[in-house]
């Protein structure tokens, strides 16, 4: 169904196997999933995507299951069918249990649901929360 | 610049001063905000959104930042203004560090360009992720 | 495909089993439809979910089929399948024509067509409509 | 803050006049609102959209202000200021009372939530719901 | 699956009939795609459409190919399973390269990802971008 | 109003100031715009979504302003205030007439329109547009 033709281990360029190799080595496993043989039509998309990906999903100020909701939450916004799937597996390896995907999901829902109320009645930021709360310079 | 009348707590019916008490003691402050005086045209619907929010938002497998910053992530990518501003001020007031803010920026940012990348290449789900990666029963 | 189980009347907890009977009766019909089965992997997501729907489209200033057209033209510009499917289905039942259902595509395109152009134009809100044309206070 | 400039009637060449005169004759209005005006750097685009919102927006199987109310909804949906100013206050005009704007926006809320809900399980249509319901030919 | 029965060439109004002729001259094809046939249940609605996409989609300051990439990548980003596959197979019967394409892309995913970025930090449009920089009146 | 406090260039730890100064020698420029200084909040983030916006905006099978016209239809989508201006402005300056910009919203719109209608309808892809017209392997 995809609109470009995957790009297998075998077919690969050197540049593209470099990538799906750091890509296994990463996430110890054995196979790439589609999304890297999508993105391998152009080297450099890959490229630069993984090691966007890898950087951004490290561990640091967050953890790493903590950034995996955060990704689910914005593919459920976006209504994007193969990042829910991909992601809220990649969040169950990480340990997100069943009680913590159905509250991810009703936080989820709740803020689609005030979003759509607070842009509906075009309601103004109070002062108090105006730069996100954060003291101006 | 909101398309309904702000009911102030003086103006509050019983039923609508009720939900007012409850939200300032809920969460230790002496005002309301923007949000809940434009629901409040709608007492039923002030009562059921404040209720839900407060139900949803309670910690439980997941705590009360981790399910702030997902409000945030929710709210930058359906583009609302008053609830990025108003749930990244929740998020600070809950311990959201300026490195926090900043990675979960950037998960946000990376979802939203890898959602983008998946569904224009409307990449099929591999069968490892089906279900989002449960056993089916 | 769903990423969690279905519980079926017969596994549900008495909790579950009477939201389903209040559904069935509400409804008058005799089977549970996937929506509410996903959501009772948390009684209380399928709990709320389900009184807020309830009380948000039974008929008041707004009639039954009204209420459902508005649903299904969220629906669509989010771009959410099952519901596209479910709402339209039941829009049916409460006397969507297809003349109706035409009419309200054509709305609906329209709508998002002059969103994009508004947006894309930048274009300011104009006096008169400010505050939604709401006499302030 | 347009992108582009305005075009004012008396600017306008015979055409983009043509369509302004017309405009305030339908609307029973002395006036251009902004929209119009940005759209008249291409003439073609500011007939063809007036035209088409003309066409759309007559009563038919679904009344004006039915109409109307949806043009909101969607407006909403898109987080798009203009349109949530403009068609609130033409609904407004049309006959919607303040708590027809409630229950209307109680819809959207929910209507955005359940969205993300269905989305976010990535739950399957029910074969009843399968073409909206509609008997295949 | 669609919601609305298409209306095949033979079963087609005489009204219908006038545009799908039309649609495979202008298209130099024989045959409809579902799309039209869709839209076929209501004709003012058939008409109007193709009428619009014809005059927008016609060769003026931007050439046949980048109108068809613009398409493309608001499809993408309104996640449109049925637009993205057209408006992707339209954009290679008019040249698009495989090359092109991976870019395109590139583009939409990076646009996507700081278009959170800068609603995510609430960032203020400098002076020198107000007005999409045109010189103001 | 930013969330976020901007680093300046004379606040700016040696590695800002690095990518400040090549933004301002790729953009021929003497002025870092608010977008990069929000970023700055977080060294790697900023290092990282400059260094892909350069990579991906450089010319190649696609033109500067072929690239610009794809970023500003995304930011209309999205409905980004922030990403509109700048990057109509950007495309102004690569070159953007008056006629393009109009005919780029005019496409921008219709395809919003048929995003809806495509997916209200709820239209199935023709074999013909499956993976996007390519031949498959």
């Amino acid at each position: 169904m995809a609109t470009v033709e995957f790009i297998e281990y075998e077919e690969g360029s050197p540049e593209v196997r470099e990538v799906y190799d750091d890509i296994m080595t990463t996430r110890h496993v054995d196979w790439i999933n589609n999304f890297w043989k999508a993105l391998a039509v152009q080297p450099e998309l890959l490229q630069r995507t993984w090691s966007g990906v890898k950087e951004v999903m490290t561990p640091g100020a967050l953890d790493a299951l903590t950034k995996e909701l955060i990704y689910v939450a914005v593919s459920v916004t976006n209504s994007c069918k193969y990042c829910i799937n991909s992601h809220t597996a990649a969040a169950r390896k990480k340990g997100m249990s069943e009680e913590m995907l159905a509250e991810l999901m009703a936080v989820v829902g709740m803020a689609n649901q005030t979003n759509a109320l607070a842009n509906g009645f075009q309601i103004e930021v109070d002062d108090v929360f105006q730069h996100g709360g954060r003291a101006p310079k």
